[in-house]
């Protein structure tokens, strides 16, 4: 019963802004219980900042902060390094020191991993040191161990994330309380949810570099941000909404990445419609959830705060008591090994299309728009006419088509509008959104 | 990079049913892969049943299979050994033995670690050897993991868990078809989802088997099948179900694990009306979900299949795969330590409740039922009156007044119930059903 014997390790925390702060808190409150649990006193040892003088929520003794991150790594005291400042410099080459030095690192940059985390993946894998990431991919979700480790050996085929939390707020707000667009986002933003420049949320480069990580772990295969497609949600309309509505169906931003048959993957983030009766549908507010698809596993959801401090600092610190026990047991947990991604096109891929048109209202219409999607191999699963009649919106004369596809490749729904825009009887082509999940 | 060179690990399977079979399955199709991610070489070298003529769906070489349990864990070509024979013994009599011999053991038997779980922890402890069992809970969702690492520094407060397919299947149909209890049912035997004999599943005792290990591994403590009070679903009837609806609730069989902050705990199983936004009201068919309440991650759900060959050999397969890299280590998961449980009796619970009395129509009659309410310390939330010309079950001149209170204790509860019965203005007391997950 040695792990009864308690073992201190001293963490090397860099950063101590929200997430940081919060860890110190969840190791002050709660040492006494990991250290009966685990045999494990972790101590905040040593903390890097950028200003000293700054006033902290924390409380921290004399001597611990520091302005010298480097001097935090290397201090001879410091058995583990917690990286919490976030963006690329200098948190990768403090990392890179760590893990060189022997010292396990747990960092919650999903910035960084999805730009250079293969590069740290075998830094780490060559040093014989953890490299613990569980609060990158998706706040205090435990998504990237269970991947890790028990799906390990299963066939993953799909994962479909809600990933970040500010675009799921501002969609729950247009299909609950039906505000527009730049409502949502501006309540967003006096929340705290969303930025003065929202541009890294709502375009989809926050869900597009979480989906790189996923894609990377579930599939061992290396995957960088810039290997994501990606689509916001800021051209999703309160129309969208409503006829996603009518069709029971709800408007979420997702991240996709799946795994074919002859092994290429695909990674892309865009808006979706979900059907009601899908998990993911449900998950509302700024919470996320992953869903994972394995062939023998079937359906799997991880559901959870996806960002904020106490909810990110408790993966972080999941992570570094893990670290603390491999290192007091001489192991460290293997990443495996990631294997070259052969990336499939965006226009490959294949999906169910949901799209409006508006149209003159005259014989011949319906026929001459249903030669355009089967001329393209676009097959059309239901139809629905909206007469100007029932919407003030249309012109006199004028009506709307709403139509569902069958699963088609993107570049064919693409060359479909292009062709459709060119017809006479067409006024315009309005929404045009995927449909994800469908049995 | 020592990982990349190839590890042979030689599996002893004790039982080849369902579960037993999707694993030699699994191990034949994933097997290149797994060695490719993780430098591992799975082998079913040993295979224990009940009889060799039996016909399989399986194929494994001759030699392999054998009805000599004992031999199976014995033979030194096996490195580790996975029980899925069920039961307790002589389960826990092999699982002891091969955990002495100093071979990983994985299980997916909830029967046995729910009444000799924490004899068995001690073993593998003492012994240095894992003893793992993810699939004992939840099938395929991985739950034990992240409850036994990911969260381990966490203050888990209360988890609440879908975790019995056949009564959410048979819910589900009662919602959403409208069926009695008894179609539900009938048809949960017909597709196989429910035993001829369905006692262990509407009683709630598979279900309480999964709450004493889950209060186990998130609070640390030894909670036995004994120690959880359980109410089955056999006494829901279509009102409950119509009279949630019409509250916007809908009525699941939950188990509650909850952890107060004199560190007593409570193990408990029964219906409950669940508000329709709470994440677990949209749990449907035989799925199973587990929600977990902690103070600093907030709200966690995992949702997946509970049961199934395929989904549960899918969680002992990324146990197996845990336990050979640990085996190629040298090393092993720690259990940590169990403390002993103080439990709190149900009486000592507090629920909010949600109840319905008949009473004949005449003045007065609320505010003696108020007074009963009030005398025993409960609280009333809302009242809704419906008179005898809504509902053609209630005879001329009764009405029907439904409650939800506050919180109240379950003793307080219980007399006010005893106390409304004596009323002369009280024709019965029909729906009794506590509501959880209110914000």
């Amino acid at each position: 019963m040695s792990e009864l014997t308690e073992r201190t390790v001293s963490i090397g925390l860099l950063g101590c802004g929200n997430v940081g702060a919060a860890l110190v808190a969840l190791v002050a409150d709660r040492g006494d219980e990991i250290a009966a649990r685990t045999g494990l006193r972790l101590r905040i040892a040593r903390v890097a900042v950028r200003s000293t003088s700054k006033e902290r929520e924390v409380e921290l003794p004399d001597g611990v902060l520091t302005t010298d991150a480097r001097a935090v790594v290397s201090d001879p005291s410091v058995d583990l390094v917690v990286e919490v400042i976030g963006g690329i410099e200098p948190a990768r080459e403090l990392i890179v020191e760590a893990l060189k030095a022997g010292k396990p690192v747990v960092t919650a940059n999903k910035e960084l991993l999805a730009n250079v985390g293969a590069e740290l993946f075998a830094v780490a894998e060559s040093a014989g040191v953890d490299l613990l990431f569980e609060a990158a991919v998706a706040g205090g979700i435990p998504l990237v161990r269970p991947l890790r480790e028990s799906l390990v050996g299963e066939d993953v085929t799909r994962v479909m994330g809600i990933v970040n939390g500010t675009t799921n707020y501002i969609l729950t707000k247009m299909t609950e309380e039906g505000w527009s667009y730049a409502e949502a986002l501006a309540e967003a933003q006096s929340l705290g949810y969303a930025e003065r420049d929202p541009t890294a949320d709502v375009e989809g480069f926050d869900a597009g570099a979480k989906a790189a990580i996923i894609a990377s772990i579930a599939f061992g295969v290396k995957v960088v941000a810039g290997d994501v497609y990606h689509e916001g949600i800021s051209g999703v309309t309160p129309a969208d909404i409503d006829h996603a509505r009518r069709l029971d169906h709800r408007v979420k931003l997702l991240a996709v990445v799946e795994r074919f048959d002859d092994g290429a993957v695909a990674v892309r983030v865009h808006p979706a419609m979900v059907p009601d009766a899908h998990p993911l549908a449900s998950v509302r507010e700024s919470f996320n959830a992953v869903f994972v698809e394995g062939a023998a596993v079937g359906d799997l959801m991880f559901y959870g705060r996806g960002a904020g401090g106490f909810p990110t600092a408790s993966a972080v610190l999941g992570d570094v008591i893990d670290a603390a026990a491999n290192l007091a047991k001489g192991t460290h947990a293997s990443l495996g090994t990631f294997g070259t991604a052969t990336l499939r096109p965006i226009d490959d891929l294949a999906s169910a299309f949901y799209l409006t048109l508006e149209v003159w209202d005259r014989p011949g219409v319906l026929a001459s728009v249903a030669t355009v999607f089967g001329e393209h191999g676009v097959s059309i699963r239901s139809m629905e006419q909206e007469a100007a009649a029932d919407d003030d919106a249309l012109p006199d004369g004028s009506a709307r088509l709403m139509f569902i596809t069958h699963a088609a490749r993107e570049a064919d729904v693409r060359a479909t509008l292009h062709a459709l825009r060119g017809l006479d009887a067409v006024r315009s082509v309005g929404s045009v959104l995927r449909v994800i999940g469908q049995g």
